[in-house]
């Protein structure tokens, strides 16, 4: 038994409807002014307003202005705007793109930072408080201390890490999914999926996380499909709980293969992140496993044989809820499997991946997944 | 899906050895002065001194006068050590008595109140922050915000709890468990039992309770045997673990009917905690799936047939422990069955408890423990 740590201190309310209880969440952390970064559907839609209505007048200014990959600039907007509504906390109201911008721009204000110092590395010594409400059942963010935020100019994607970061509430709510169309609810779910499984592939894993990431899993494989394809509101509460689960494992162990083999997928050929990480998730799990074989053992516990169970499992569920599973369908040149590799193995969160693969076995996980070989 | 909140802001470093190096611990804290509170017996071993000698200097005091049932003269006399040694901070090196005479005495110094106050009603303003070190595989208070404090001479025994007594941080390392004689690891190891089966037949269980009840349950049935009667090392690891992952179940959902019906056993009979809450477990246990079914599906999830089963091997493991399953075997004579059930009615956490039964019907379930009835 070797040793490890544990941390996350966020304080977790989950319930259907509990989004319009803000203020009652808000009267918890003794916040009295604070901004609200809102999805741009969320501000459209009207459930922005209903959660200023909630707030009891303590949500002081509301800033929409986040991409998908949020950026330097949605970062300084936000910090900007809370800097002049005079807030002394953050409420992130959105998919994970908000999360990680709210997290950013929060540091930025309690560090003294601009979002282009923060990305290039100048250390985060303090954080506004956060109060996560996320509208994906995906993201996990709500509960963990990292954000991906982008500085193109540069060509720069940093994961701005810091247990600062970790939100101080998270209020999870699965009612703000139920609008949601099934194709986002099958690319955020099926990175649940992911999350779980890169939890129990990674270096960083616990006792703790391994169970996390079990119920995660045994709770997503169960109720995955019918959130998506059927829209069913008790799966997409499950959904939102697997969700949340998978963040309070990867929080701990970080993400692995499946997401150092995404980004590229993702920045250079726009596959949206949850079906950019399931499209290698099957085969890294499959090859951790033989790597640590108590993987095949814990998934046992969730009622599957082995790991490769699992594997197979998964990409019955991908082609249920269609997502592609090859290169020609994503579009991608088989000459660029060598990008593909190397940004894998470049990535920083590559190194907590239990199967340390050189950049050739990269390719051929890679060239697995093309249509035109065998084994596609 | 009903609503729930969790809240585990303890940071946990779990590790064979983990307690010799608890400078970095206090390093990641920021204390520089700290009061160690210290079990007589971790004193007299030296493993206090060689948890001194491994804290850089920063321990400036020793306090070691914490009897079994901590009082407020132990609280006042912790506080008035810490006061005196300008600390910012206590260090908690011992079982549960120690933990809960150091949390009191961090919020008695926090709030600039006495023990008697504290334990007469008066709120927790503040409280000092405090590193837990536990050496029983079985507390699990390293990561929970109560303390249980006696003012004898007022008949008084307080569960003092706030948010504000988390643990700030928790240092589980099993080696302190390695030297404890038999008997001790199989009173507090079954009390781990007793916290998970207690956390599952709580009115505050939630999905994240469950699964970490399901996992403590799991590991304790698994190991506690060859940890009390076999002193193996691998399994007082696991036991450690499982104490754990318990408290971070029952932090949350309180205790029940097993704790509840215990502390009379105890104050009055000197049954030591944890052979007092396994007197009565298995029958709340079964008492308690059948008004929440879901018990039974849930048991399932670790290889149980039901409740029942459950019920059955917790029996089972009380004989192998050789703990005292009688009134009889206790000296409790029958007539105190009446002032057994009163006191478990009337005691703070039964409310926690599934099944509200009336006080005939506790006094029925003491007396199948009376090896002269049928069923005993």
């Amino acid at each position: 038994m070797s040793a490890w740590t544990q941390y996350s201190p966020t304080r977790i309310f989950f319930g259907v409807g509990e989004a319009r209880n803000i203020s009652q969440h808000l009267a918890a952390t003794g916040h009295t002014r604070v901004l609200l970064v809102a999805d741009p559907f969320m501000v459209k839609s009207g459930i922005a307003q209903e959660v200023v209505d909630g707030s009891a007048g303590i949500i002081q200014g509301v800033f929409h202005e986040v991409d998908p990959n949020p950026t330097v600039a949605n970062v300084n907007g936000a910090a900007a705007a809370a800097r002049q509504a005079n807030a002394d906390g953050i409420i992130a109201l959105g998919g994970g793109s908000v999360l990680d911008a709210s997290k950013a721009a929060a540091a930025a204000l309690g560090s003294g930072l601009t979002a282009e110092q923060l990305v290039t590395g100048s250390p985060v010594t303090g954080a506004l408080p956060l109060i996560a409400v996320p509208t994906t059942a995906g993201t996990g963010s709500e509960v963990t201390p990292v954000a991906i935020i982008s500085w193109e100019e540069r060509n720069i994607k940093f994961p701005l890490g810091s247990p600062l970061l970790y939100p101080q509430v998270a209020v999870v709510d699965p009612e703000l999914v139920y609008s949601a169309p099934g194709k986002v609810i099958a690319a955020s779910g099926i990175d649940v999926i992911d999350h779980c499984l890169d939890a129990l592939s990674s270096v960083k894993h616990t006792p703790l996380t391994d169970n996390n990431a079990l119920n995660g899993a045994r709770i997503a494989f169960a109720n995955l499909e019918r959130a998506a394809n059927d829209k069913d509101k008790e799966a997409i509460n499950e959904m939102m709980l697997a969700s949340l689960i998978a963040g309070l494992a990867f929080s701990q162990t970080g993400t692995t293969g499946s997401h150092a083999a995404s980004y590229y997928l993702t920045s250079r050929y726009h596959v949206p992140h949850g079906e950019a990480t399931a499209f290698t998730e099957d085969a890294w799990f499959r090859i951790n496993a033989r790597h640590r074989p108590e993987i095949n053992e814990l998934v046992a516990r969730i009622g599957f044989a082995d790991a490769d169970a699992v594997a197979d499992r998964l990409n019955e569920i991908k082609k249920s809820l269609g997502l592609r599973t090859t290169l020609e369908e994503l579009g991608i040149p088989l000459e660029d499997v060598d990008g593909l590799a190397q940004h894998t193995v470049d990535a920083n969160n590559y190194g907590n991946n239990i199967a340390q693969l050189s950049k050739e076995e990269v390719k051929e996980l890679f060239l697995t997944r093309s249509s035109a070989r065998a084994g596609a």
